[in-house]
């Protein structure tokens, strides 16, 4: 079939929307209509030519929702109709790491995966001369149509609404996941998230949900404060209108530190300030962010020596088959809100505009409505 | 009363071993008779000079057994006849961090420790002259007699001898401890020990009484494994031995990576190595070494955020007073075992021979008995 796409074609260049060749789902493959995507900073990071990585030319995307279309043979789970949101981290239930029940990295699919390729080895799409274009993620939300494995899908609820749903498919569940199954923060603890962006704000709500005593949220633009009070924040703090040092300013501020502190920045000296501004005796610090190619974390190992715990997460911890679910009905009950993060809806034609809002920082999600 | 001391009288030099006076036990307080202390790295690390914040003139040794004598007004716990090993990480059972339930680093009197002092802020040594002479980690073992809080103190059990079980002071509860309290490692994991010196050989047996599967031990040194291999390890590996990458090889022989890693050797480079052999997805790392001053740790944020945990322990995050007592039964149950790393018995006035001896490499332990 064909299907219509916004294509990375090389590295730093514009997404190039084009009519390109989707072959249908093979063996274990399902075909996904997507109704909804968002614009992450991730793909901006590929995109870029930042992501060591990165591969082209390929179909990003990443944070999407849609309709199952046609399943392929052996598919059991899904059948066409159903509403899934794709997963770029799967949950085969079968892998060592799916039955460790220590962690959500299922490794079923993961080299080729990383190659821009479906499980057998090939790319289901190719530009109208033939010439094949990547999967990314093993999503590829950028396109109206798209195959991915059946373990790669979570199948969620028939009423919620694609294009905020499609944000539980990273944004949400990465913020919420970390404070949920990452550092499964208890009732009354106090937290230091570290930005207050898409990640940061959803970090912020997972620690109301879990009932955090105190959210201090962290950021240099005091315009955030607005939005991340509305989901939670009950401290601000601006490092630039700090004198002195910022780990005993937090300390402080914490009653003694953070039982949990989140980076959600990829600056890695803001991940050591935020380790270190952690309760001596137990205070763990998750690292979310994305840090440059290259870029090292370090400090003291008297502080991990004197009870800090450092660790990190990637998709929040989340099973994305088991738990996406469970969070979009959360959504639909009003236990979460994604609604206000969703500052900008566009047309896949107006993709590009979307990566400018996020350059000029005027965006927390901005979402192609397909 | 006076006692029978060495006596650190300044950085870097030979410990004196002289009478000197000593006050007895105010409210709270417990006077004790050392019958045996173990000769500690931390003891050496302290006299050398290299720890910063060293004090002198004091009575070093933290790693001690004895016999109650008096006790101060107040003390319910203890009565004169009681078998004692003084603890440097006190357990009030009052405090924040004992009542967290997720530390044991009991901050009661911790100020006053750490400046050689009794809670009360004064000493209860001095020389015959007069001179004060400070406390070292609250314990000063290296005296015939000594002054502790009562908090400081576990009773044990009468039968065990003090000779052996001083070393339950230190060494045998950090190894055992960081494998039990903060590994918490669970019956058929793969553990990766780095340092086969006297903690070292704690954590393998740590690692055997928790039904570890595979318990490799790393050291330059091969004069190790004939006492490693018979307290538990598995697999010896040399990094001399190794061509190629370290972390490689061990992920390779680990099938996977550590599921916990241990390092015991107060090498940072080392540290990186533990933390990066470690399985991902669920790989736990724990530093137990102390590295030298201003000395620093780091690795890629990415090894985090693929899920590997990074941790220290103190103590083997023991609370003393109530884990203290269960070891030494162990001991004298035979489930660990403790007299072949007693390898040097000396009198007090040998004392500085044990300094030799750690430093010649040709002791576990060194043990004064008084």
């Amino acid at each position: 079939m064909r299907t219509r796409a916004a294509v990375a074609v090389e590295a730093g260049k514009p997404l190039e929307v084009m009519e390109v060749n989707l072959e249908g789902p093979k063996a274990g493959e399902v075909l996904v209509e997507i109704k909804a995507t968002g614009i992450c900073h991730t793909d901006e990071f590929t995109l870029s030519g930042a992501d060591p990585e990165g591969l082209f030319p390929a179909i990003l995307g990443h944070e999407g929702a849609g309709i199952v279309l046609e399943v392929g043979e052996g598919v059991t789970s899904l059948k066409p109709g159903d509403h899934v949101i794709p997963l770029y981290t799967p949950e085969c239930r079968q892998c060592e790491y799916c039955l460790s029940g220590k962690t959500n990295l299922c490794q079923a699919i993961r080299t080729t995966q990383g190659k821009g390729l479906m499980p057998d080895g090939t790319t289901r799409f190719s530009m109208l001369d033939g010439t094949p274009i990547l999967h990314y993620m093993g999503c590829s939300t950028f396109s109206n149509h798209t195959v991915l494995p059946e373990i790669a899908l979570a199948k969620v609820r028939p009423d919620a609404p694609f294009d905020k749903i499609c944000y539980i498919g990273c944004g949400v569940t990465t913020g919420i996941g970390a404070v949920i199954n990452t550092a499964k923060a208890e009732i009354g603890c106090r937290a230091v998230v570290f930005g207050l962006g898409g990640i940061g704000l959803n970090v912020i709500q997972g620690l109301r949900l879990a009932g955090a005593d105190q959210i201090v949220g962290v950021d240099l633009n005091p315009d955030k404060v607005a939005m991340a009070t509305r989901f939670g924040m009950t401290d601000f703090v601006n490092p630039a209108e700090v004198e002195g040092d910022m780990v005993a300013h937090l300390v402080e501020l914490t009653r003694g530190g953070a039982d949990y502190s989140f980076d959600a920045t990829g600056n890695v000296g803001v991940m050591r300030t935020a380790l270190e501004c952690a309760h001596k005796g137990w205070g763990e610090s998750i690292i979310i962010g994305v840090a440059p190619a290259g870029a090292e974390i370090s400090t003291r190992p008297f502080q991990l020596v004197t009870g800090r715990v450092w660790k990190g997460t990637a998709f929040g911890g989340a099973k994305g088959r088991t738990d996406v679910p469970r969070i979009v009905d959360w959504y639909m009950d009003g236990k979460i809100e994604i609604d206000p993060m969703i500052t900008h809806t566009l047309s896949l034609d107006e993709i590009n505009k979307g990566f400018d809002l996020m350059h000029a920082g005027e965006s927390i999600r901005s979402v192609v409505v397909y």
